[in-house]
């Protein structure tokens, strides 16, 4: 059940046909999910892979930009997007200790695709949450092969949400987390571009949780947490990726990524040192941005452009803030009961265990 | 009337004894506030002055840091504070368009404490926001005299909200602003330390204002908005300055001021390309650091400190995001109706008003 | 005399007509210089204005942005710059202790020109050096008639240098230094773009001086430093102000400043704490950006613009090193001598001085 | 041979013992070369790590920070070293399509050294540059064993340069570059302390090569460059590595960070586009950080520190900017010729080939 079946409406604004960032023309996600025992530990993780435009990332690149809420976390291919705003390579997510499998799979398969003998070099961008609650994580079970996988599933349609993909093994506000979408469409009248989130949620406390601003977790029976005996509420992390078709330059993608964390901050969270919350946002609404290649005899001197003027960004940042929020929501509302090899419960956010806290909050479905 | 004296307790903690910045020993807050009318126009501005320590500033610095969540707003003083995390005069903030003069009145200020040849450049701390709905802000009619006034009112203990001192002309969430203020006292296992915040709030949308998380703001009457005419709902800024006797290294103290984020975005603010949001956090928890001179022939090689161990920082966090959250609420209850010169009536928000949405919204006081 | 007029050519890049900032079509520079005597003191300071394009700057704003190399020093209306990239005032260059005055007068300029009702706050960029040596600093003697007149100076054509407008008091390198300027034209093959730098040099310690390299500070003769006995070799700071009409986006501009750092490095600066090493770069290859107001009815949703493609970018960048350093050579000699009131004396760097040093380095003029 | 050797005295500070980064005590450099022909691709690659402490990193953390002057490269661990200041695990360099196995070997080689069930997630730090011309970059041929290879050779003592792990296959101002290092000690006066350097340098154009600031470059004999008929003169980067026993705060070591920038400017570098230079600085001078794991319940609330006083600085980042040009220079010096796969000929720097080159740009060995 994703929050709106269950009549949960977040924020103001109108989500696309999938509710999903691949409601963004030309986004495609594909998921690798990993669940196995080796040598007698639980294997829960994969790799969810983002690929932003139609075309091919080094050929097409976009402009994107990156936020650092907490940097509580590990990422590999930001440098150059903070310098030069250029997305050139897929987006890979996976767990804290796979980044570097990943990372060099994805250099991999840029080199298979290599028809000319052009000067590049491949930084793609991985990043990652924590999964050692419900993985065996220092066993590094994630090998190039699901990288392969998460390509090859990569669809513009529906995203599987919940345990799938480098979600599988997350834990968010103290259930099972992992990955969770959601996109809205701005006004006609503020150029009608979609924006979609995608989340690995693994971040958050209980008892912080708010859904569409409603203090929910106050609500919320106690019961045992997976953090009661080792580690800390709250711990984890959450990883952010923004995608518009609005024709943003670079600095106006960091400021978007930015807004990940309002989004964040009304469902609860946003205040833990332990959470690596990195965000990264691009824009696939100027076409035509030379190829990552260096060296070009052919390279005109300049690309023309279009920026969306910034009296415009107000509603792509509210639409921002918004589908984070659900987006979370979403992936809590994905999950399933999962238990760790020393016997933690991660509890899934079933509908029987929200809708009567959230009743006893105030919400109601009708509200609105 | 202050939230709490409404029943609206907002977040999880417990503010100390005055809920007030000044509840941080050796914070002052001094107000000047300017009424006036000057060639048949409406003056509504002033200064608040901010004094980090018992101490002289320059003889006593603080540790700072700063965040920028929207750099739509001006400030002088924040590079020092970037590059060393030093904080070495007073902060005020004012409009606008007076930044200057208060500066340099700050530095005035400075010059006549110099009792040594020492070899200094004063680079004071001031921040604005923009109360030109209100305030004939072209006018710049903020004086050197209006700074020595809120020095001279500066006191350790209650501090005024609403319309007083650079707060007198602001809008927020469309209703009448200003200043704000909380502050939240960490559990004593987390270390005891309080968390002081004060805004100058002047910023938000009324249909996206949430209170404890209610979106009471869908729950408002529609009524003539202050930006019907002319402006855009939302514009604005908001300064957050937060102030903790925890020993934060510089770093860290950049870490606390971006959790001023989580706290604008929990009342529904964050989300506006015109706004300026700029929050700044001093520790005082470092005594003895020294002086902000140049060349001193008996300076030690090195400084005697503590640093919050990290694990210690998210109770810090969680009483800065909910201090923000709750100045803001009072900087809103703290607000009376004032009309601009072109007739526009920026409404209080009253119990009235706010409390009958707030039930609305599902709320009750005694829900908690 | 400026370097090429003695021989010395810096770098490998050919300058403009002027080789000045003002090669760069549409940017004026105009000076104040307030030389006085005040209570028995010293006055050397004033104002240098640069205004970026031909139009007024709120009606055509320009893309811009910073790099700071150490913090040691103030601005104004950076904030914006840092989020948006917009450069919508002229750029003033004054002291420490009057930046709030400049600020404020080009606030009350810029009332001066509002033609219609529009929504605006007015962030002007003010940046500063600390002339405290040879000026009565603490005295504030700038007023907004500097500025005024700096204004009313405005040229497009040569750049006075040394001790003029905010250049007056300043030392480099314990020499007499200031204002300095310089610039280079890219080849054809990379855009025939121009580069143009303007400084305030007021850093830098005499022996670690290198001129197109040569350490010719190891060479000069000792004489008594002004920071004998005040103050620390090397104190001060310098500004540097870069220019080009190449149509660079804002994040392009960001990277532009930062090789200031590289051309003050091949001097022998850029190792100071007590140095403030600010720069900001603009430029104006991208024409007709939207006007710097708020809530406009008829504002488009996007604006066409050019990037310049990152291969093309090393040549600015070379250029830009190369202007910054000839344009600190040039501050320098055009210096004169100047007394400070405690009789402390600061050598203008003749060509006597520089040249027999500059040989004894290995230097020689037909060495190219 | 290295600079010194050849009587080429950099700079005005003093080196130490070794000059090299292992006269910070504590430092450890190992380095695992690569060299192999592969399906018919010569391999000319490797991995370089550096043990910034004695004790393990985890264990005895370091303050450390970061900066990029150009960020055309990749890396991973450092989103926490800007947000916490922390280091808590080797640093190993490598080539840019090798970064993701070297990172998850460290990881692995973490994992082995596990003694008890904390919870702690580890992000290595790893860097880049790319020797794409010289060996099978895309045949990605690092494996864990190099890892494991370069940690077994960790010494505390002098440091091979040139054609060794990670700097086997690098190019440099157009000759065989790799690894160099350097080291200064600060006068007692300043603290005695000292700052060591070590360069992967694989950045510049032959012609702005500048030795001690002579423009060598210009005399050098015209010859053909590895970039004559692919790539871009200039292409590649440089990754610095900078440590000290001084007792820095993280902010103070991001300071130190950026004063590579000067090192690499006063030898010609700094203004190329396809050039990732990012630089990492760490500090030993406090001990007992607290371990990098999370949840501990023995943890103290704070640690003691000492921060050395600002006015300090400088003479750290004077021997910063003379260590890294040094370095540069004993990379250059260390290369022997290398031809890569396609016939392109990379000559080293020999004495042969800059003596002649250094005195015609007028330098001398008896200038000083």
């Amino acid at each position: 059940m994703r929050a709106r079946e269950l009549g949960i409406t977040l924020g103001l604004g109108v989500p696309g046909p999938l509710n999903a960032i691949t409601d963004v023309p030309g986004v495609r996600v594909g998921h690798s999910t990993v669940r196995d025992e080796v040598n007698g530990k639980q294997v829960r993780t994969g790799v969810t892979l983002i690929q932003p435009r139609a075309g091919h990332a080094r050929q097409q690149p976009c402009f994107a930009g990156c936020h650092v809420l907490n940097g509580n976390g590990d990422a590999t291919g930001l440098e150059w997007i903070r310098e030069a705003g250029l997305l050139a390579t897929p987006i890979a997510i996976t767990n804290t200790h796979s980044v570097g499998v990943v990372r060099d799979a994805l250099v991999a398969q840029e080199r298979d695709s290599l028809a000319d003998p052009a000067v590049y070099w491949c930084m793609p961008v991985v990043m990652e949450t924590y999964d050692g609650v419900l993985n065996d994580i220092w066993g590094q079970h994630v090998g190039p092969q699901h990288v392969a996988e998460a390509a090859a599933n990569a669809s513009a349609g529906p995203v599987a949400e919940g345990a799938v993909g480098g979600g599988t093994g997350m834990i968010c506000h103290e259930f099972k987390g992992g990955i969770g979408t959601s996109s809205r469409q701005v006004p006609v009248g503020q150029g009608g571009y979609t924006v979609g989130a995608l989340v690995q949620a693994n971040h958050g406390k209980r008892r912080e949780l708010r859904i569409d601003g409603y203090p929910v977790g106050r609500q919320l029976a106690p019961s045992p947490s997976p953090f009661e005996h080792q580690g800390t509420p709250g711990m984890g992390s959450i990883v952010v990726i923004l995608a518009t078709d609005a024709p943003l330059l670079p600095h106006q993608c960091q400021r978007l990524a930015q807004r990940a964390s309002i989004g964040i901050a009304r469902t609860g969270g946003g205040t833990e040192d332990s959470s690596g919350d990195i965000f990264l946002a691009f824009a696939t609404g100027n076409q035509d941005l030379p190829p990552a290649d260096y060296g070009r005899k052919d390279l005109p001197l300049s690309t023309p452009l279009a920026m969306l003027n910034n009296d415009y960004l107000s509603a792509l940042f509210s639409a921002a803030a918004e589908a984070v929020e659900e987006a979370i929501v979403n992936a809590l509302l994905a999950g399933e009961d999962m238990d760790s090899d020393d016997g933690r419960r991660v509890a899934g956010l079933t509908a029987e265990l929200l809708l009567p806290a959230l009743r006893a909050s105030g919400w109601s479905s009708s509200q609105r």
